[in-house]
């Protein structure tokens, strides 16, 4: 048998793996900040869940991966969290509104690998249902920047209205066989840049002067853009979308983020399920192309999959741990920080270097004990590699003395201590080099 | 369409979430302590991987969930992580010996559900390849206290070797057809007591004189007990087991466990991969009498599976995060900490509750906003139910006076202060409440 993991899916090894768990645990606590609470849903479904009307649709069937099991039942992987969601809001109709969670975990879809596309992925989902007020996208955008503070990520997040922009490309008169490859274009600015867009819209064969009035307005004065629409443009779709981001950007204003946003009027975020504001986060030095996360209001999905009259506002972010990891490893390859701080190596002096880990690690210090055997110079080296900073030979002339020699591997420094002081200097070098 | 879950997954909520993520948040803490390091493998594996000779069997195949994708691979979801560990070892040969890592993810098996057995449950394992000495099972066993010593549950570790099992089963004569049911029968000492051992032994037929010879070897002293068995019995297999038990004994008393660890010559842990040390974590006040973790060394499994001469020394424990669970839960029912610091209610001041909102969450305090519109009493009734310690309502006199009271819930105390102090006073509330 040859040992291979299936296309798509991957091993996390521990350099990598500690910065993603350090990203989920900076996630997590902001969320909470936020007053979101986690809950966890199976990944294994029935079929007919993920399948329904108003979950993803054809195209994303096609992705799912199907199994079934002993009892012959038809099941499925889920391949979001949003569907799990809208499922526990359905089968529990007594939870009280507004309710607001996240869920980190594992989706799976059977679909092509792009560069950096996994088949298993992480997702992070934030979602509130039962608010009606643009008081729900303004937490969630200022909890995106409080991340990303956290994460010492320089961002801007671009954000439109749904209605704005179907109002637009209805008063423009766009074809409706032509509408989705239209908002498809249109939504690739922040990725292709303004030629990129022209290009591909020329390509589709939208006539000049469509496309020309696409860029009037892509040029209209970021501060009253708004204004300038309601007056080009008679449309109820169009008032009402900017009805709705003039309470959004008064939030934003008392939050202070008013700098940090920018209004993109054709950001659609694909063909999604969203119904009002959408948003996406990106990174300010554009290092990434491509959105770091975002989300939108949903407005009419949850009733709709229920098939429930009942009303169900939503408003969701996701956070996309992959790249935010390649984010943080770009901008600073020597954010592996080591996991380790201290290696002891024992020269036949087992037993008294596990009784000084264990001291150690109840203190709180992260200890290794080497327990390869291997010839000195190796393990040292080893060491080396692995950027350890500190690290302790324990022959049997450290015992009787009771005197240690701690090396510092940066430097190549050592400091003298006794033993019974050693946790006392090691915190004190620690936190010297913090 | 009728939402329901599969049988065996189920919605983890809130109150109970944020349990288990606490739970892991210490496990990886210690872990890390322990100088292990996270890793994390795939959930779909190719089954050709999971039905391999030296993964689980026969017994286990059945329980694997099957599926198939668009390139008609044969594929299926991991039933545990020790399988996708020897995986890594065995595809990454240049992995520096030794190799120590850790890995919390979900594993699904399709089996039958017991009472709180789930089919997708969550694994928190430890493994260490490449030590043959007893070193790596007492770092693991004293891992094992640490964990439970942060979780505030008092816990024994039974400890055995299976060389001394063996040797004890084959000097006594047990016939190889009966040797397996005797094997699970002895195993179950710390579930039924002695009785309920003895009637499961005379139940397989096994004579009387064979089975007092058992309970004649669980009298024997603790204190003395290797020594006896060795005088007694005659047979390699013994001796070697004891003079392993012996080296893990001398390191156990080095780090002051000799106390809360117990030797039972007759534990086994199932009829599993292991070779030599086995180990079982249980709650000293016995409130629930299976294990709440346990492990030991499997010492040919990996090399084996792999079909590789190299040899793969491996020690390994896992904790299960749903016992746990239930232990803390029943400890303390009142374990369900609240997640959330403040409520601001605002009446019709929703813009300067955003504003305070903000400011208190970047100095780390979580705050929610009400934003279900309901009316004031109802709000409050919720607040309480949901443990929520401090409520704000904040109207517009509020705003123009510049002060709020903090309503003390517990209490119904109500404390004034103004605005801008509102961050100061409220740390000094909590703190003074912890």
């Amino acid at each position: 048998m040859k040992l291979k993991n299936l296309k798509g899916t991957k091993d996390f090894f521990p350099a990598e793996q500690q910065i993603r768990n350090k990203v989920q645990r900076i996630l997590e606590e902001t969320f909470q900040r936020f007053s979101f609470m986690p809950l966890e849903t199976p990944i294994i479904c029935y079929y007919d869940l993920l399948a329904s009307k108003y979950a993803g649709g054809d195209e994303i069937l096609k992705e799912v991966y199907k199994l079934s099991d002993q009892g012959k039942r038809k099941l499925g992987l889920r391949y979001d969290l949003t569907v799990p969601f809208a499922k526990v809001i359905g089968m529990n109709q007594n939870l009280s509104m507004p309710f607001k969670r996240y869920e980190m975990g594992k989706v799976f879809r059977d679909g092509p690998i792009k560069t950096g596309r996994l088949r298993e992925f992480t997702q992070c989902d934030v979602d509130v249902v039962g608010i009606q007020s643009m008081l729900a996208e303004a937490e969630l955008m200022s909890m995106a920047f409080e991340v990303f503070e956290k994460l010492n990520l320089d961002v801007y997040i671009s954000y439109n209205n749904r209605k704005l922009l179907f109002g637009i490309l209805s008063s423009i008169g766009i074809r409706n066989d032509k509408i989705n490859s239209v908002i498809l274009a249109l939504d690739k600015i922040e990725k292709v840049g303004f030629n990129g867009v022209r290009a591909e819209l020329e390509e589709k064969k939208i006539n000049s002067t469509t496309i020309d009035k696409f860029f009037d307005i892509l040029n209209i004065d970021a501060n009253n853009i708004l204004d300038v629409l309601l007056e080009n443009f008679q449309n109820s779709l169009i008032t009402e979308g900017i009805e709705e981001l003039k309470e959004l950007n008064s939030f934003l204003n008392v939050l202070g983020l008013s700098d940090k946003v920018k209004l993109n009027p054709f950001l659609a975020r694909g063909l999604d399920i969203y119904t009002g504001t959408v948003y996406e986060v990106f990174l300010s030095d554009n290092s990434i192309r491509s959105s770091i996360g975002g989300g939108g209001r949903y407005d009419k999905i949850i009733g709709a999959f229920l098939d429930d009259e009942k009303k169900y506002p939503a408003v969701g972010i996701s956070f996309g741990l992959d790249v935010i990891y390649t984010a943080l490893t770009m901008k600073d390859p020597a954010n592996r920080k080591p996991i380790i701080d201290l290696l002891l190596i024992p020269l036949e002096t087992e037993k008294n270097c596990l009784a000084i880990a264990n001291n150690l690690r109840k203190a709180g210090i992260k200890v290794d004990i080497d327990m390869s055997g291997r010839k000195l110079n190796k393990v040292l080296n080893t060491a080396n590699k692995n950027n350890i900073p500190y690290v302790i030979i324990v022959g049997e002339n450290e015992i009787i003395s009771n005197k240690v020699s701690i090396k510092i591997m940066a430097t190549g420094e050592v400091k003298e201590c006794e033993i019974c002081d050693l946790e006392n200097v090691l915190k004190e070098i620690m936190n010297s080099k913090r």
